[in-house]
């Protein structure tokens, strides 16, 4: 954004208009929230029959009781021959979990302290361990590697996908770093889908460190708002042909598929890493919860019900990511004081505004009861340097009230743009 | 045992009879198991309403919406307010979680090596840490231990607990003694309950460590096999009397209630370890599987509705219990050659052979076709010094493979035992 070019006239008048909108929302007495990458209701109303997809003497998956404990180890055969296609990763290499993804994020990084990865020497604990970060990114993501002592080296991400150059020579010059963190298809926040190209690089890239891992998370493989979506290169294959076949750590989830907290989750990787991951999971834990797999299994019957599914999510969310870039095109387009994306899936639309405002946007907004994602919230520590960065998260309310916050979040920008500006 | 004692012409004569019952068995191409703790298909049968006690519609708890991300991060109040009595613990110290207990130990003592506990002074990362492990004991207990290089201080368990002048002179003379692992009621294997004075001095014990922990696995608490069954004092109060309230982390699940890998689970402690809890389990997971606990709710609606539940349990499987008792007094009461438990709940009986016949007993029963657990398994390592125990584990078979397996086993203890003695 080019700060010296915006037109101070044009943004005077702006901020006129907006200081009277803002005192009309005062009175309004809003409380409207788009912080969260939560679905709506309705879209969880789309998978209600999974509640019933299981009734009384149907409880036999994989040729096992899934009431009992036992095999398969790896979960049920009929949920990861689903998904297995979906997420390019074979039958074979995938492992289907419980309900987060994030938690299979922190039992990875967690077990690396204890046991050494394939291709390691040794084990992590006593060692500095850092991840590279790119940013913005998922404050989550970032609050693992906090809680577990790693440190967060950031690095850009680009519209193509994190900076290769930042990351190649970084990963060369210190073993130390241990990993990196990819949301690679529509990235949270930007919506970014890594290129074949940075596909290609990470996979082949040279790493100092012996057991480098790309915790690859696929959150959003299907989550598309068009028809016309993104297509992400397969990763473990990538890493295969690179001679690097356990670069890649895959983790997924149906937790916007179906139900928050209620889905199930996958691991996805190489031989050598499934079986390490497999190994270290027996110890935690006697079997996931096939029950919940097998009712999965049954409610989406094949690959082709999870893309219909997915479909009608779009149907209901693809509304409200058009009304924020309306709003955002309507409301900012002819100032030139804030640059977003415009994502073909996910969950979010990145906004960065002029330097020095996402805070007070933040807080203008919230005086006035509309709530947003805390600045920085996409940078490691919540630290923006630059204090620019907004995540817009619009899937949660009703059309009418993103629209209605979206157009208290256009008229703070201009506020809080012109506070800084003029 | 008193292995003097023992009379030699009955044993021969025992040994004769056994030659010729073993021999038999050798042609009829058994394939018997009773090895592991799993409930039976007619058990599992009993929770078959489970798998429809939610239908559509019917997806709010708590007040909550429990298809989504979102409060109660404790769990669903409904669920901890009707297990809260059945263990013991007042509802706000009582958190509900996912379909494993284990794995909630093995992430308690994962990330205690990363964060300090309530009351130390740092966290256990690059210390030696040791764990006392009454024996015989939970093989899975052990084996977390050794995932996470904990090392295991086996101390002999009693009639009516753990040997307390061991226990108490090992944690007061060692600062590395971080904890102890306890199945405190219907013990695994031994079905022993602490009785109240064991109790009350494990919770009054003086330790070196700051930051000791009872990881008490409540895992039988209402899995009582008869009407007049054990009662286990209340650890956290024990604990608070005792002026060591954080002492104590209570562990259960309903995996030998309902679902076998297919239940919930919970943590009980004191405030400042359930705050301690749930602040490293946010960075882990956004939250439980709310669903699957409000169908737990629903399905039990009370504490009473799973004293019931237990009833009925415990009417499929006191018979085979039954046929273990009977079997052993039979076979084995009038030699002298084992002694046995019999206990009040729980999933295992215990065995005591002559020293250095276990593992002999279990090849010759696998080499008619039943399977025993390994000798040695109930101890760290696998290693019974004495190799003595036997862990029988009766629920799954049902009652006329539990007999057959039961008079195969006792016919191995005669041969064994003759092999050894004469």
């Amino acid at each position: 954004m080019d700060i010296a070019a915006i037109d101070r006239s044009a943004l005077t008048a702006a901020v006129e208009a907006a200081r009277s909108d803002y005192a009309a929302f005062q009175d309004e007495g809003l409380a409207l929230d788009i912080t969260r990458g939560k679905p709506s209701a309705a879209q969880l109303d789309l998978s209600e029959p999974l509640l019933a997809a299981l009734q009384p003497g149907d409880h036999v998956g994989s040729g096992v009781d899934v009431r009992n404990y036992g095999p398969p180890a790896a979960g049920l055969v009929e949920l990861r021959e689903i998904f297995a296609p979906l997420l390019d990763i074979p039958v074979d290499q995938l492992v289907a979990r419980d309900n987060s993804s994030l938690s299979l994020m922190h039992q990875c990084l967690a077990m690396s302290f204890f046991h050494a990865l394939p291709g390691a020497a040794g084990a992590w604990a006593g060692q500095p361990v850092k991840f590279l970060a790119p940013v913005p990114g998922y404050d989550r993501h970032f609050a693992v590697a906090d809680e577990l002592g790693v440190e967060l080296v950031p690095v850009p991400l680009t519209a193509e996908g994190p900076d290769l150059a930042v990351v190649e020579r970084r990963v060369r010059a210190d073993a130390g770093i241990k990993g990196m963190w990819c949301v690679p298809k529509y990235s949270n926040p930007t919506g970014v889908t890594y290129s074949d190209e940075v596909v290609r690089r990470l996979a082949a890239m040279a790493t100092a460190a012996e057991d480098f891992r790309l915790y690859w998370d696929n959150a959003y493989a299907v989550h598309h708002l068009t028809d016309d979506h993104d297509e992400l290169l397969d990763i473990l294959g990538a890493c295969a042909d690179a001679g690097h076949p356990d670069r890649a750590f895959v983790f997924a989830s149906t937790s916007k598929v179906t139900f928050a907290g209620g889905g199930v989750s996958f691991f996805g990787s190489s031989p050598a890493n499934v079986a390490w991951y497999l190994t270290r999971d027996f110890v935690r834990v006697i079997g996931p919860d096939k029950v919940n797999q097998l009712r999965h299994a049954r409610f989406f019957r094949d690959s082709a019900g999870v893309e219909a599914h997915m479909r009608r999510h779009a149907e209901i969310i693809a509304p409200k990511f058009a009304a924020v870039r309306a709003a955002l095109a309507n409301d900012l387009g002819a100032l030139g004081i804030a640059n977003w994306t415009d994502p073909r899936g996910g969950y979010f639309v990145s906004l960065d505004t002029v330097p020095g405002t996402a805070g007070r946007i933040v807080e203008l907004a919230k005086a006035v009861g509309v709530a947003l994602t805390p600045a920085g919230a996409t940078y490691p520590h919540g630290n923006d340097p630059q204090d620019a960065n907004l995540r817009i998260a619009p899937t949660l309310p009703p059309l009418a009230e993103v629209e209605r916050a979206m157009k208290v979040l256009t008229t703070c920008v201009v506020l809080a743009t012109g506070e800084r500006v003029l």
